[in-house]
This record gives structure tokens, sequence and C-alpha cells, in this order.
């Protein structure tokens, strides 16, 4: 196999797993959302603390955020940029949710996330994950209405 | 050459390459700081906008941030990872830095950084970046003073 088709199997590859990851969010379907995440993961996530280790922490985090939506949530990503290696890859985008809080409060949200994937045992996981929002200097709050 | 020789040398490569910008940012030298950055670099910054395309928009927030510090910066990365494939790498770890300012305010705070790099002419560049500190849920803030 030449590098170009590993290459674009592997793209192939983690756009899939991107793409099922996509419809768990909106089925707030926590297994489906953690299927591909390393049991080692290690997260720096949008909101405190300053990183996580551990599949665990992720799956605690979801279980609250879904559970704080009333219905189903809006969620795709834009600018999705996929990069793969010979079992190292990584991709990057503009993540956006919508949705309705269970307090009736409306949701429309983007955060930059950066997705590193490596295969293991044949498989590409979910090995580190990174998202945020930037924050504002003048006055050090976190900026969660901006839009691409 | 093996798949683990390849890799071998690209661990080797891309911690140069990081402690040449570690080395880079302690001296406030920005083409040292900047020698290694693709120039269509994606940027997820620790401050706003959402996004920036082009190394010029990264010069530009460097020499901002150097020019703000009295004398020299303090600069360690703690916890750093670096995997590498064929072409393809990332790194993750929590960087920090500490100085004056010129106004005389001590800075001493730690950030999540995530960069991606990908061979380009037989060079390792880096092609993204997401830099980062998450914000607390309860006073919408930037956890500024977060210790590891």
């Amino acid at each position: 196999m030449t590098t170009e088709d590993r290459e674009a199997i592997g793209q192939a590859q983690i756009r899939a797993l991107i793409d099922l990851r996509v419809q768990a969010v909106r089925a707030k379907d926590i297994d489906g959302a953690m299927a591909t995440v390393a049991p080692d993961v290690l997260s720096f996530d949008v909101v405190n603390p300053l990183q996580s280790i551990g599949s665990s922490a992720i799956r605690k985090r979801l279980e609250e955020w879904f559970s704080s939506f009333k219905g189903l949530i809006g969620h795709e990503i834009r600018d999705l940029k996929i990069y793969v290696g010979d079992g190292v890859a990584f991709s990057h985008g503009l993540n956006h949710v919508i949705g309705t809080t269970l307090d009736g409060k409306n949701v429309d949200m983007w955060w930059r996330s950066t997705v590193c994937y490596r295969k293991i045992e044949g498989e590409w996981m979910i090995t580190h994950e990174h998202n945020s929002v930037p924050f504002d200097v003048e006055s050090g709050r976190a900026s969660l209405d901006l839009k691409p």
C-alpha cells in the first residue's frame, strides 16, 4: 500500500469516527460519543479544571452537559480539517451547538476543537482532545458569543 | 529505515524544535519563535478572536506579548508529550510563564498548549496551534491562576 493510499484510508476512517461522534452528540448518546475515546485520554476542556486524565472525566462532563439540555442538541463542525500520518492523526475545527436548557435558556455557542488520534491495536482512538473558547483581555471574561 | 527508527528521529526533531522555541520565548526572540511556524498556520489563541489564519497574526500577538514584559521571560513546558507519525505529529503540554510587566505587575500563569506539525518539503513545521485557559462556569471568567 502506498503512502497516498494509507493516507486516503486514514482520512476516511477519521472522518467516519467524527461523523459518528457528531451524531452521538445530537442524540445525547453517551456511549456513542465515548466509543472512540482512549481510556487514558488527556483532555483540555472548555471549562475548569486545567486538564483531566482518563475517559471517565470526559464521560462525566458529557453526562452533565447532555442532561442540561431539553430535547435533542443541534451540533455541527465547521472548517473541519483532518491530517493523517502512519498511526498518528489530528483534526481541528469550529464546533457549534444550538439547544434549549432545562430552564428554558437558548444556547447558541461556538468553540474551538483540536482532536488528536493514535492507532491502538489497529483502531483509531482519541488520545488527546483540546476544546476551548478564547477570553477577552479587557474584561477577563470567556468569549461565549463569538461567531466564525 | 524502520517505523521505529523514523519515529525516534521524528521525536528528536520535534523535541529540538520545541526546545528552540522555548529558548526563543525566554529571550523574546520573535524570529526564533516564528522560524518553524508555517505561513498558513491556523491558530486558536488564548485570547480573542476565535481563530487566526496565517503566521503574521501569531507574529503580531507575540510582538505585543513580548513587549509587555520588563526584561526576559521565565518559560517552561510541563508534561510535554510528543507523538510522531509519517509526516504528521502532535504535542501537548502545560505552558508556564513568569515575568514582570512594564507596569510592574507579576505574571505567573499556566495555559494548555496543543501543537500540530506537518513535514513540508522535508522540514517539520507548525501548521496548527491551540493555546487556551479554561473558564469558570459560575463566574464566566477565564481561569488565569490555575496551577498543575
